[in-house]
């Protein structure tokens, strides 16, 4: 029995609540100069409260020495397994950019690019075009009806957009178009399953007919297709933890990833002002959280030390907000870390914070890397957060008799 | 997705350098008398300061209460699952004298043995006969061709050698034919399955040509093989981490697992010393080295606390060496530990100690058990080793997108 199939038989629901505070790239290194890391150097007087309220410890979110992607961290975080429910390039493009899949749907990520006459890629990505021409370059292949599956191209930005196939008995068992190379042709799709054969003649087909419709397009003249993937079919949250789950982001990609989980998706604004006070105005309406907090990820992987510090000290003051509401369970973590000196999401186990009255205490008193060394839940796997969090909420009845 | 498989796919090669370097059988227990370990009795300065700026931890080769053999320990330490991948013991004992087996190869352990004239033994070790006559006989046996099969018969020490079975289609599943006690006769050698047949009908051969050749030879008049095992099929550590790696060891059998998991063998010496010169000289010729150091296992067998003590100072003495090289990753662990006071491998953790420019630093100040448990590494698998060595040599990419 796998475990979220323990969960499922075990959880029930119940008038508590709980909220996932995710700051995303939460974790870090220390500065050269100061030997403190981000979350050291940060002045975060609420967070350490909550640190000395509750049970602290350090998560992987895959396994020691393996840095996420932000598709595996965050199913990671849901309580998936981020390595059988890995979501494919063109599924979480597709996410990102706020598209809905229908079940049965393959995505894949494509590039505008650029061939000379012998047909050569010169350029992978079309000298970056602009957002309006690549809009306007989708329009004109949007829509396409191919052996009974519709093809549906949405721009992403510059040279990127998103190819969604649908229709029936597609599988995304296929090679990818993009030689992630100049100088060469584009590949050909081919199956690299028999059930896979269908996908890879239609999508062959569509990149002639692309071909031919942007001949007069250079230097956006040629289109290249990799990531094919299908809509995952993953046991949703409400159905494996029985709550009513709302999604609170920013950004289009992880409204996507709390989408491919079943949440639910709350318009907001841009600001973290905005996300927290559509916290607060959803309070009453379900029972889970998941507000997602992308700006101290930005700053790492932009370098940007003191920038991250102080988007660390902009949550701490909307910290306060937050318990303000009362939640029965809180949790505060990331999806990976992303170290400001390294520049990008890194394989260090990311810190983990849970409140509830039932969360038996540890020593730490402080909310940084190093203290939570110490604490009370140890050394732990990112996913076994979500079950912490539904016991911690009297969510879970007990496990045999 | 196993973990080589995730690994497989997000290595990378790059000029960083990491060097493993192998305390055999690190990690002890208290002396009753004084109430410290072998490293707190030891002063060990250099490896204080190594853990003062390094990530420390506590490592399972195999699991909690799993006492490991060397193969075990030493597979778990390059990542490889040590169950999954475990060695028999004929390829162990072929590794151990230096022998390289071929794909398809079988081997197994021998002893010479004593039967009387009704054929039970009546010795198993045929009175532990000088290694000049265990050489002698094994060359009046080696070369047999029996149904287009070669048996290599190679001396090892007293009354042991190995059998190497060399032809097509031989399958390793076949019974021991040493009955493991005396007044009995050798057992047959059957198959477990059935393509094991021809192994077991060649094996079985090999036995009775080697009682008529041997019979005027008693004590040593008739063999007893044991621990049949097909050279293992591993995915290679150049293929998995995609490095350049170095063994220097001066025991065979540390060559012999090197050897197994793809590893280039260096020449020389028989010191502690040569073995450090020996990585100096190879130092820009590789980008990942095993340095295996033995010394501190066999005073632990041998159940000699102050020997023990005394190799950790000379190994402690050698790091700053070592450490000039600048190595990008340099972790010191063992295979397992080895307490004087049990005078053998035992199922206590062994300390870890990974240093990088990216490691995370913890409090942990000094070199010895006690304090490593407080080490920012926790409480980890000796497989997640690599991983590890591999991240902080910035020779991982991230896994999802």
């Amino acid at each position: 029995m796998s475990s979220l199939e323990l969960i499922k038989e075990i959880s029930r629901t119940s008038p508590t609540k709980i909220v996932l505070l995710l700051i995303d790239g939460l974790g870090g290194l220390p500065d050269p100069q100061t030997g403190k890391t981000e979350l050291e150097t940060a002045s975060i007087p609420n967070l350490d409260a909550l640190a000395a309220q509750g049970i602290c410890g350090m998560a992987d979110p895959i396994a020691p020495g393996i840095t996420p992607g932000s598709g595996p961290g965050h199913l990671a975080l849901f309580g998936y397994d981020p390595i059988e429910c890995n979501v494919g390039r063109g599924v979480l493009e597709a996410a990102g950019i706020d598209i809905e899949l229908e079940p049965g749907d393959v995505a894949a990520r494509g590039n505008f690019c650029t061939v000379n006459e012998k047909g050569l890629i010169t350029d992978r990505r079309a000298g970056r075009i602009s957002n309006e021409k690549c809009t306007e370059l989708c329009k004109l292949l949007d829509g396409m009806s191919i052996n009974d599956v519709r093809v549906l191209v949405y721009p992403v930005r510059e040279h990127r957009f998103v190819a969604v196939f649908r229709g029936k008995n597609l599988v995304a068992d296929v090679t990818d178009s993009d030689p992630s190379q100049t100088g060469v042709s584009p590949l050909d799709i081919t199956a690299l399953s028999p059930q896979a054969a269908r996908l890879a003649d239609i999508a062959g087909a569509f990149v002639e007919k692309a071909r031919a419709l942007l001949a007069s397009h250079k230097p956006a003249n040629m289109v290249l297709l990799r990531g094919f993937a299908g809509k995952p079919q993953f046991p949703s949250m409400p159905e494996v933890y029985k709550l009513k789950p709302l999604a609170i982001a920013v950004y289009p990609m992880y409204r996507g990833l709390a989408r491919l989980v079943g949440m639910n998706i709350a318009s907001t604004g841009t600001t973290l002002e905005d996300e927290f006070a559509t916290l607060k105005k959803n309070y009453n309406s379900y029972d889970f959280f998941f507000l997602h907090l992308k700006w101290t990820d930005t700053a790492g992987e932009d370098g940007d030390f003191k920038r991250k510090v102080s988007v660390l000290e902009q949550i701490d003051k909307a910290v306060p907000g937050l318990t303000a509401l009362g939640p029965d369970v809180l949790v505060v973590t990331g999806d990976h870390s992303t170290p400001a000196v390294l520049g990008g999401h890194s394989w260090h186990p990311v810190p983990v914070l849970l409140c509830s009255k039932y969360c038996r205490p540890d020593a730490v008193k402080e909310f940084s890397e190093l203290a939570f060394l110490n604490g009370g839940l140890g050394r732990l796997s990112l996913t076994q957060i979500m079950p912490l969090a539904m016991a911690n909420a009297l969510k879970l009845t007990k496990f045999g008799a």
